[in-house]
């Protein structure tokens, strides 16, 4: 798999979703972005890091009891410990957010680790205290009821399915206030590239726009548009 | 068809859409109020405007490339331009939010057009730039996704259903922080004026709910509170 | 029915309602979150009270006219004066937000005579008036129409469904910022105090976290951390 | 309350439920058809009967127990028991079908009893032996898990909403193959006479339809049709 | 726009709906299938025809009266008297199923007529007439309400959504007893070609499956099945 | 794993889903019933069999194309082949019926390999020829889409959920016309034992309810009742 660069990293990090989920279009993709979820904490840093997947299933009873969290091999409790600084932890709840799959003890421990974010399309607890963490953390709902009751960890790392949309570990998660984008990992330099060359032009066409100037001709540009735009682009400032 | 007098339109940005959806079932109509839409932007000036209108349909692949954005009569783009100052746009997304139907640069563009605002059934895009700017602007979710992926504009200033409304071009649409209604035109006028001597009231009553009296006889009125507001509003002040 | 002491009903305000969750399951109930429901005014005081509950049906056009509102008799308003100071007022509209169940001058005329909150799976409309006000507002939406066109207020003081859960009167609601969590009656006291415990131990463990700490053996304690939580928990502060 | 003669029982049994909501309509009624559920015994008896009303709201683990059914006084069984001959048993279990609200025993004695229907917006378990019973049962969903899961059956002949309509009891509850139409009680004569002579209408229509005859002045007719009509009726046959 | 040629029509007639999604997948179309609607009449003809388009927005109480549907210019009945024998009157109700769209009146004037079925994502009334006729009717529920309680017809004939599926005035409408497929008017011929060829070699594939035969090799084929296949294809038979 | 005995599995053929699920729920199992799947082939054998689970999920542009399918190793196709003789193939379609998870090549394939049924909460496509199959098959819709466009299966034999349900590999999927439920493996045996002495019982009852007996003290029992059955079940017949 070939790897983020830092710099494409960084990159993604100025980038909006929006532009991404045209970048991907123009690459045959169009179910990139990820359905149904929220961003907790707008004033955090944004979100950019390998997927590392959680699966829940429902629950059952006689398996889902307190006592299933004690010691070790609980798959939520393992996935908190083992998603790598950097990574995203993105959890398949099957869209199910009348119960939470995570609290504010457990996203502490993923702030204080080093984790990039988190995404659940089920809910999380303790909302109005995660809110307040320099953790991006995306969910469907705000919902406090313990995740034994609705939701069954049973593991990690495998393909699943987020808010609709199909995420491989090793795919690149990228949130913004709007919302989540997933890159396939093989494509994720290059599209980080394009996206960051569309972001600048689009920057300069709001300022035109901003300036009084209609959009036909300008967005998507004309030939002489694009020619003023590459100009204007090599001009030092 | 009767215009709505300057004088009902300043009004109507000082009543609420609660206060109009009583005064318009007072009329007969039951369904004014757009569901499932939200205000953006709730520090920007309140919408009052003519609707002037925009369907989409589902997208189908081989029509909705990039390239149609391109020149110009794409019906968004066209709309964009031609929707006229004061007037609100209207999107009939079939209240399908998981892509958008417009974003910043097009918001943008409206709001230097001198749009009075915009409302969609489908999501907007770039949404946390277009909460800052000076425009109204309401929809069903913050949706990334390029509204290609989705939504095929094909055409204007028909009558449409947007949240379930039916809105008819030149329908007199309201927009507060609670949301939005839909006034058919022939009678915008006489429920503008209605409705503003029905907020001068409530307003009375507020005042004196917060200073302890009960509802009774005073929410609906009784004749002698009746005779009470009357009193209080001839009295100069 | 036992009552809920002062000292608990104090302690329920400083309770979050993801630690009752876990407490009620440890008694068996998996079904206590009100689902669907979102506070209005976060800026305002804890939500803890008896619940006084209204029911409404679906509207029929010919008795659900304004004039049902006028004189004595109408549930809604019935309730809106019968709600005892401290309880909280809670309204079946079967999770059917496209009308309100109640707007600003009701809400604060419950504010005045000192109930303790509202919650409603219906909406509450000139919402952004209410949200200002030092009345906990719970609903399922903001939601402008009079609630004529949707829904008939026929009795109260009945067991009811909120939001999917089961309310009967006298039941202990709190509510925080997340949501709102029905507690039985009978099991009130025992419950506010065993949160109280639960939460003294959460803190404790999040400032454990925030220092570094992993969260097996933690959370949930081995016999050690239990210990070491104990011993520190008897140390005068 | 006027009570339904006999031969207007006799004559709903023979009109339909689109019909009854056109005779309805006229009289301002808009909502009056049950929404979502279906008729499970397509070969069975027409439907006509007094509503009598039963009320379920959300289960409570604590309550909602087998030994719950034992003896007298659980609000189902007592309803199975007491639902007059002739009645129909109309049930409100808030639109959840994830569990039943009845089964083949339950239903057998209602048909023995002589009840004339039972409408559920809940589940009915057994549902293929239900279906051969001459007793119609219209359900949401054939849905096996008893009703403890979701449903606890807490009183019965109040006012409910069944499907998304009002039910009082004694209203008259027709059922068609196609669905339930509830009439308020003090019109259910005059809209049964107004229904019959329609559907003699209608039945002419159609036979001209078959014949070749376009709907232009025919559907709804002209003066000269309804002369045209008002001679065929008089017309000895 | 290029037609459809008889031998195709008649092609289609034995084509099933999921061999056509594949067929338009090979060619990028991958939301071809109405969804939620069913066939009424499963013992009727199979559908095949030109799609001629009718459009509803949401009803309005001062406009959809009983008397809007007297003399002419009402766009249902006129709709009903000017689809073209052999096309198929397709209808967009914004998916909203809780009113009718068409009785069994209008529907019998369509079959006299000659059209070749109808398709609306909304209900239809006397649906148990309707599954009697010898015409292809499909709908999303069998919902007795009259359509002016919730639709307004508003024109036809221009490109519309129906099942969230784009249709397009002449698009080629293709039912089977599972649903129905939207073919883009210019490859009609060429998918129905492909369509015919492909049904062709599932028949054989499933008698060989029937037989014993595992689907490795054989579905899809390998070279050498393939050879197999078109052996057998081309033996006399 | 304890294995379900021979005549466990004949008599679960005999066992209605109803009675099942009160059984589990005697032992605090809540939810046990496959949620929004119908039978296709009514007249076909009762399923009984241990799950056999495939997963999906999102289906991604660049994976999910019609050459996937080819050779060995296609997740979906393995499984047609691996699922044991007497085996349910169970599938996590994660609810989403807009299209197929198989068709009737793959469910003809399952039938000569002696599968038990087949249980999916998507689609089936083919469904008309599917319900002319001797093979138990129960989903979501009738979906024509080939499963591509869609969905993406990834594994088999791991738990999954099915309509809101947990399913364990070697879990006994027991299937009636009413619908599917899932007991875990290790309490099959006495839960089969269980269900066909309560079958027998309501029989029993059905009978009495048909003579004309009330259902006070007969459902549930009396001790006069009980010891009524006992005498009954002991006569010889």
């Amino acid at each position: 798999m070939t790897s983020l660069s830092a710099a494409n990293r960084e990159a993604l990090k100025k980038t909006s979703t929006a532009t991404l989920t045209t970048v991907l279009f123009k690459r045959g993709f169009r179910n990139v972005f990820i359905q149904g979820v929220f961003l907790l904490n707008r004033d955090g840093p944004r979100m950019v890091g390998e997927a590392f997947t959680l699966r829940y299933i429902p629950a059952r009873e006689d398996l889902d009891q307190l006592g299933s969290f004690e010691g070790r091999g609980h798959p939520q409790r393992e996935a908190i410990e083992a998603c790598p600084p950097g990574n995203v932890l993105v959890m398949d709840a099957r869209r199910d957010a009348s119960a939470a799959t995570g609290g504010d003890i457990l996203m502490t421990r993923l702030m204080v680790r080093g984790v990039a974010g988190i995404v659940t399309d089920g809910g999380l607890r303790d909302s109005y205290t995660i809110e307040k963490l320099a953790l991006p953390a995306y969910c469907a709902a705000r919902s406090a009821p313990l995740n034994l009751v609705r939701h069954h960890a049973v593991d990690s790392q495998l393909p699943i399915g987020c808010g609709g949309v199909a995420v491989y570990p090793g795919d690149i998660v990228v949130g913004d206030p709007e919302g989540v984008v997933v890159i396939p990992a093989k494509i994720a330099n290059e599209v980080a590239e394009e996206a960051a060359a569309q972001t600048l032009f689009e920057d300069w066409v709001e300022d035109k726009v901003k300036g009084g100037r209609s959009i036909f001709g300008l967005y998507p540009p004309s030939a002489e548009t694009r020619a003023e735009f590459d100009a204007w682009r090599k001009k030092p400032r």
